[in-house]
């Protein structure tokens, strides 16, 4: 993900920088027993209105932050020192993995134009506006020396949408439009970012010509394409090996570690490649649940399922839980505390950026979109933009990471000129700051802002027309739960004869690539790598003789 | 665990040493490479009369030891370097927790003064021995200047049984006898080695007398009773917070991610307080899968019992290919190399020791043992003493662990006096060689010897006697799957009239012990930490109705 300088990874893997062996126990511990806390108060908060699982983390990181500043006498508010590392490489990739391997494949892919004409075109006008404004605005303002870089790093800080926010405020079930939207487009903002960070960091800032433009626009492409077919490589072999060994008749453990660790293999693969590992991951959990995922036995379904789910869940709790407690961080702010007005000033300005570079970009983008969309329902209607808007204005750990990686990339806090120390605090203080005010006011005014602009959600979500096929397709979403990773494959048994008249071809032709999809799935795909329907039927235990009543237990 | 000394925690839980990002980028894709390859490997293995898990994932990592070794001229053979904490911190929790977890609990806790007597009695008697021959034999050889401490070191570290290599070695449903005891004594053992471990590093050794032998029982009875304590508390805690917050109502990852917090919280909190890590998660599982695991909802039930077991898996692949790559170590051959012939020497003396260390106990403990058991089925055979004997003398990474402790603890390889290295080296390069030999020679015949000296092992497992209990559970074990957790619970239903006539208490003491335990646990723990049966029945989704099947189907 984040390659640009290496010598801010002398800490290597070491995830905390605390050398004493007790203190490091004592701050696993703690951590554990916050985590625990987290997910009761969190099992308490559900009902609430207002609250989520990330702001209930963020308090109560917060509050320790309190505390422990308070008992140590000022003078450390953190537990363990933040690293890039332990967040790229350890909590990041069950995220997304998760994401990919829960997402509504069909819903995805029907919006994919959009989701990536916003997650590329819109992370660009964003970056464009931040920046200019940074630069226009902070001149002015004299907080300390920042090159041209710095102010095009705080672009690029500033447009990553997080996509790990997006997944806590909205509901897959409920807005499942809205929700592909805003977390694809997150998704491939990152491919975004990573371009534009490697530009700043590696192309010469002061001679922009089309040459470079050039070179950044292959290099997107570049990184996108070969991102996704990594991990769609990935995800095919995976449900290869495990069809053909046929793993389940010895061990569900083997077919639970095999599909884990391939999925981590396909992540660290396009970190080494210095691809966009996130992209690549997600495209794994999609091609997974849709081949791997039906190739197992019944317990390995329910247990990778939950598994996922759960490690990307205590991951989230984690990465809030953190950004609470480093948001404490004295060290900081006692560089910034003589000028307490100008670094208020500072953080509005950026949160207004913020604001102004998403809208820059929703609507006009959401205008371009429904041209091209014939149908009344497939439609972005203008209450839809405005939630697309605010849901992806929250900035979170991602935005973290970014800051300290520009930051220790160029000589660290600790810098030896007073003006360059002085910039740097800035930015991250202006950071956390940006982070919890937007996690925080926005994603508690979120539940209640689309309560307010989409009352009918349910109602919404229901108008999306049902795929073409046959009536045994009516039945068919009654017997999946709500949760089942396979909801989209409707008509998913083979041989099922499908009406594709031509009336039907002219008038929704994004069905007619999803049927050729479809029908090269079923001639070509699923014979070689498995699927729904395509496993052999080999009775080796009583369980296998309960699949049926499995669509209904499955919850 | 082992907490001897602070200066070789410089690291910190820094996992891994290396500085350079890429190098640990790619030194983790080829680490989960070779776990994927381990996995397919071991699943063609399977059925191979010799082979097992973990000699092949030694194999594996002797091969690619080899090729980096080729590769990189001869510099290094290790991708990351051994840390002690990842280790204990990481990789042992999950494996022993899952051991609990699994664990047959009527087996264990009927065998359970056997098991403390081999764990605790029989650790000190191999210690005893292997010090008093390393002392003697050593000091003729003259392989480097080693203290009084370091060959009571010597016996420390190879007393210490790999529970981690038993689990592969030996099956519980075959031989359930011989499973708990060897497994549980290696459970034991690991209090008795951290004991042992303490006073070798904290009294003064030149000065031994009865006081110190008090001080010292007193500390093994403290840290058995408080370490059992903690765990079996956090078992109840989790058991509690689940029961009353009810989490199944809304959430199964709630449920998952709050037993994992849980039980890593009962092995951090007993690292914290200098206890025995080890036997606490250990009854933190046995709790839990008695009361915890029934309180959670069918999905959470299957998600918990594979992904532990799971989890536990990659942990043991990955801790002998570790070893098998950490044994081309050059650095340490290097300071041996003029001395072939002593190396080999005090390898093949050492491996005397332990043979002779465990036999010294294993034999008369095991007369000892029958001489309180009346029933002749109750009793250790000759030929199930034999077996016991040779399944508990693999040593694996518990014992290379605490070589490198005894050797950082004392300034490192680089040691400045010349006879201290060349002592140093001797007992790292000693201790792998003994690893090696013990796990690939002992493991690979371990399942054809038991083969020829138990050939009626299903007969033998089949003769312990039923529990006495209404006709009914006669039937429960046919509809209950082998890999239950809860198997041993065989009439776990409350309110079914007991048969407990006064002759079968005078009998068969034993059982009465136990049966005092039920009438305990079904009057007093169950309607306050549940347990089966003991759940409100609350019908929330179809998969409750489908309990019953439930117990058909899991396998």
């Amino acid at each position: 993900m984040v390659t640009g300088s290496s010598s801010m990874m002398t800490t290597g893997l070491g995830m905390f920088s605390s050398s004493d062996h007790t203190s490091v126990i004592v701050s696993l511990n703690l951590f554990v027993a916050l985590l625990c806390m987290c997910i009761v108060a969190g099992h308490y908060l559900e009902k609430n209105r207002w609250m989520n699982e990330s702001i209930t983390a963020l308090a109560i990181g917060l509050c320790t932050g309190v505390i422990i500043l308070l008992t140590t006498e000022g003078r450390s508010s953190r537990l363990l020192v933040f690293s890039e590392d332990l967040f790229f490489i350890y909590l990041l990739p069950p995220i997304i993995f998760n994401a990919g391997f829960q997402v509504k494949k069909k819903q995805f892919f029907r919006n994919f134009m959009t989701i990536v004409l916003f997650g590329a075109v819109g992370t660009l006008i964003s970056f464009a506006i931040i920046s200019f404004g940074a630069i226009h605005i902070f001149k002015k303002m004299r907080i300390g020396s920042l090159e041209i870089g710095d102010y095009l790093a705080i672009g690029a800080i500033f447009s990553a949408t997080d996509s790990v926010c997006t997944l806590q405020v909205l509901n897959q079930d409920e807005t499942p439009l809205l929700y592909s939207l805003v977390f694809g487009e997150g998704v491939v903002n990152d491919a975004t970012s990573v371009v534009l960070f490697n530009a700043i960091q590696s192309f010469d800032l002061s001679h922009i010509n089309s040459s470079i433009a050039f070179q950044f626009t292959g290099n997107f492409f570049y990184l996108f394409i070969s991102s996704t077919m990594l991990g769609v490589l990935a995800g095919l072999l995976s449900a290869y090996i495990i069809k053909k060994l046929y793993f389940g008749r010895h061990s569900t453990d083997r077919e639970v570690a095999l599909m884990i660790l391939m999925a981590y293999l396909s992540y660290m693969l396009a970190e080494l490649f210095y691809l966009s590992a996130i992209l690549t991951v997600f495209f794994c959990g999609i091609v997974m649940s849709h081949y791997t995922w039906h190739n197992v036995t019944e317990s390995s379904r329910v247990t990778t399922k939950h598994a996922f789910a759960t490690l990307s869940f205590v991951a989230e709790i984690f990465i809030f839980l953190y950004v609470g407690m480093d948001a404490l961080d004295i060290e900081k702010w006692q560089i910034v505390k003589n000028s307490p007005g100008k670094s208020i000033g500072v953080s509005s300005i950026l949160l207004g950026l913020v604001l102004t570079g998403r809208a820059a970009f929703v609507f006009p983008l959401s205008v371009l979109s429904n041209l091209t969309k014939k149908s009344k329902n497939q439609q972005i209607t203008f209450n839809q933009q405005v939630t697309i808007w605010w849901a992806g204005l929250m900035r979170g750990a991602v935005s973290m990471a970014l800051a300290y990686n520009q930051v220790q990339g160029k000589g660290s806090l600790f810098s030896r000129s007073e003006a360059k120390l002085r910039g740097n605090a800035f930015m991250i203080t202006s950071t956390i700051t940006v982070v919890l005010f937007s996690t925080v006011v926005f994603g508690l005014l979120t539940k209640p802002l689309m309560r307010l602009l989409l009352p009918s959600q349910k109602h919404l979500a229901g108008t999306t027309p049902s795929e073409p096929s046959t009536p045994k397709s009516l039945t068919w979403p009654l017997l999946e739960g709500g949760r089942d990773p396979e909801t989209d494959q409707i008509d998913g048994k083979p041989n099922v004869p499908r009406r594709t008249s031509f009336g039907m071809l002219l008038s929704t032709p994004s069905y007619t690539v999803h049927s050729y999809w479809r029908k090269f799935d079923d001639a070509f795909m699923r014979p070689v790598f498995g699927g729904r329907g395509f496993m052999p039927y080999i009775p080796i235990s009583p369980s296998d003789q309960n699949d049926d009543q499995w669509s209904l237990t499955r919850q």
